[in-house]
């Protein structure tokens, strides 16, 4: 059919356009000269602009219109979904409105991160103001009539409902709070310390990648102040951190980015620079990252592996024995910080910037309540007061760069991981004596064909659901979390 | 007026896409992981597809029509001038020939590869033979009834023809000839040995680049195979290579790119990212990064400065005192490769390949014949037979990806040096002084004030005559030679 050839093959273009685009973000955090941060901004907008013009190419609705009806198989079928998807979101939004976003996040992010450093919300609620007006604008564009805060989240995950969200985190919040409750009452783990020296952690990060199936021979690891995953297919690049106090942040960032980036690395190699040639969702991307950092990374029997790895590598550090580390990798205690939070406290963070976030988009919250609203939902989940706007209401770049609609896709992943866990222990009975052994094989390739492989395929909870053998729920992901918690604190 | 500013904002965006495409390149050479290469292979096709088009836009023949007759400014003039170049040669040359250039020229650089390391020409003239048919077609499309060399030399340099260059190359070949023989009739310095860790090489080559006043916090140095220089303005970024046996390789490399790299970093920050905001051809290119290396970099006074900079950075090696050191730096020697060549050989290396191009252009001689051209021609200026077709007409990889015209400009470059020289020791009348402390700030002040600044600014001949005060010619330079080397052999 020449009219799906011809926009496949535009597609394919525009995806290996975006390959280029996104390892212009990874050298401009890795590799810039600090000297070329204001030329690098032209640089950006003219890709940008290149990158807008192709994905509103009118073109492309005239090649849909006419693979319409055609018999096509289901990888093509699914091709056309994305390129749909896509395409209808573009066309929605009027261009001036999308270049008004633009501009203004741009600005917003600086105006965040100034009154962030001064410790004041005043000085960032006009510039949140004028984001979210514009965001409610392109919600209801998109939204055609239907829920804003919905057509914002498809952006990020298509397949579920905000009500959906709702229901799913409120039956998660309650044992969530009371399993927080319950073990910090407990005597906790003694935390790490000692002096591991930022070569040997890097080193030491390189051989857990691979230990964990990051082909370096299509990616690399290099060092950046936030670790993030970048490319699909055969150039996927994967960044970490050190702190010299703390190995932990190195560690388990170098392994969320390898489950990242072991999703893009083996998505179906026919599928290479096309629309299913890359992760599904955000949400399905997430349930990789936390599997391979959270159920595998932090359990039991990988960490009584690691323990040993570390000795070697660092030499002996005052830590007693293997379920001394286990217990202090896996340590609970208070903290203001979403990204530094345990598995028990991580997704109550997000409950409680999905519903503020919902009530901003609906017009229920207005922004100058917005701290008022953040500091009383954190003292109700968390038992104690925000004591500065740096660790409540501004910590988070999201918001100011309009990201209404992203937050509880990171809860969505560990509600998939949860089930994807579940399913892939029943296939491999003998899972923890392999981790015991840092084997991460077996595991590593029942993601690789359950999940990984079909890149955009099927729609994010259809994936889940043909590897869980279950619909998507977050019954896995609690029973996980209080077995776990409840054996290590003795409760 | 509203064209021109259309036409400008237009061209500075491809400009910074140029940017970006060229950034590529570099992560090719330096970070790309191996497994990549295929994919980047269609990313690259993907992007060049979006420089053609814009390069080929009808537009800019609208916009550059409706500026004629304007009243416009000596820089509005200048950035016509360039875009009217660039789009007049693109709109010369059929969509199909330059699709066909791009496939056989792609095809033909493996073929010249695996010939080279066969050692065996007559692999590799099927593929040339095809080349060359396809770049002698070009090359009359774009003379429109001119000169077919001249049409190809006029995409590397303006403003000169091959008849000037012949004039030129014909009144230096007699004087190197003779010079080589001389030099080469007294007792040889003694050749650098002792091994010289790679680390400390690229530490002592940043210390070097500094110097020569390349500014690493709008540009960074890396190793890769090939050396080079990429990107322009505030992102111009170096290679070099390191050989534990043979620092000069790694010192004098890293001076080169630096020549190169700085006429990119200092051009008026006015014209970043538009047609003037680059070197203005690859002959005024070279001036920079040979004046830099030789002139500069291998006089008495600098390398008395290094000779003691590089026992501090190595420890001692064998080599007994400055004067010694001077010599082994300049030491000339057979050999039969162009890139290694010194000096006084470097440029009888050039002539021939331009003889040896422009015949083959012409159809004076037949691809089947050039190997026993090239053999007899080398035996003509450097006395001795070439031993394989690697060490001779398999060398280069130039003719395989079609760069007939190009290699004049490398000659030029140390002719428009030799100039340039001139005239800055005039204005300079301590320079030994200075370069003898490792003090390079007023030699390449005056490169940069002189030269560089003006980017794309004036013609490649206008600018080489403005700083030199004289119409470019090759006697400067030939003086210089015959000085420097009577004086090191004792002649």
């Amino acid at each position: 059919m020449r009219a799906y050839q011809d926009l496949i093959s535009f597609q394919s273009q525009t995806e290996a356009l975006a390959q280029i685009s996104g390892r212009q973000d990874w050298d401009q955090e890795t590799m810039m000269p600090p000297g070329a941060a204001d030329q690098r901004g032209e640089e950006s907008a003219a890709m940008e602009g290149v990158m807008h013009a192709r994905r509103s190419d009118l073109r492309i609705g005239d090649w849909l219109e006419q693979c319409e009806g055609a018999d096509l198989d289901a990888v093509a079928r699914a091709q056309l979904r994305h390129i749909r998807h896509s395409y209808d979101r573009t066309c929605k939004v009027p261009a001036r409105l999308a270049a008004e976003l633009a501009r203004v996040t741009s600005l917003a992010q600086g105006v965040w991160a100034a009154a962030r450093e001064a410790n004041d919300f005043s000085a960032f609620a006009p510039k949140l103001t004028e984001v979210l007006a514009l965001r409610r604008e392109e919600g209801a564009a998109l939204a055609d009539g239907g829920d804003v805060y919905d057509a914002l989240l498809d952006g990020y995950e298509t397949s579920i409902k905000a009500t959906e969200i709702e229901a799913m985190f409120g039956a998660m919040r309650p044992r969530l709070v009371a399993l927080r409750a319950a073990v910090l009452d407990r005597p906790a783990p003694v935390p790490l310390a000692g002096h591991f020296e930022s070569d040997l952690q890097m080193r030491f990060a390189r051989d857990l990648a691979e230990t964990f199936g990051y082909d370096l021979t299509r990616g690399r690891l290099d060092k950046s102040v936030h670790p993030f995953s970048m490319g699909s297919g055969d150039d996927t690049r994967i960044t970490t951190r050190t702190a010299e106090d703390d190995p932990f942040n190195c560690i388990y960032s170098t392994i969320h980015e390898v489950g990242h980036a072991a999703y893009e690395q083996n998505i179906s190699p026919a599928y290479r620079l096309t629309p299913l040639g890359c992760g599904v969702s955000m949400g399905v991307h997430e349930s990789q990252s936390r599997i391979y950092e959270n159920q595998l990374g932090r359990s039991r029997a990988f960490t009584g592996w690691m323990f040993g790895k570390m000795k070697d590598a660092f030499g002996p550090f005052g830590i007693a024995d293997e379920e001394a580390f286990y217990a202090t990798v896996n340590r609970v205690s208070n903290g203001y910080i979403r990204t530094e939070a345990d598995e028990v406290q991580y997704n109550l963070h997000i409950m409680m910037r999905f519903d503020l976030e919902r009530a901003l988009i609906s017009g229920d919250l207005a922004v100058g309540d917005l701290e008022a609203a953040w500091n009383d939902r954190f003292a109700a989940d968390f038992g104690y007061q925000v004591d500065r706007p740096s660790h409540g209401v501004l910590q988070d770049v999201h918001w100011s760069v309009g990201l209404f609609g992203y937050f509880p896709t990171y809860a969505l992943g560990n509600v998939y991981a949860g089930c994807l866990y579940q399913a892939l222990r029943a296939d491999i009975p003998d899972l923890d004596d392999q981790l015991a052994v840092g084997n991460l094989s077996a595991a590593t390739s029942w993601l690789g064909s359950h999940v990984q492989c079909h890149g955009g395929l099927y729609e994010p909870r259809e994936v889940i659901a043909q590897a869980a053998r279950q619909a998507p729920s977050e019954l896995p992901l609690l029973s996980y979390l209080e077995y776990k918690f409840s054996d290590l604190y003795g409760l």
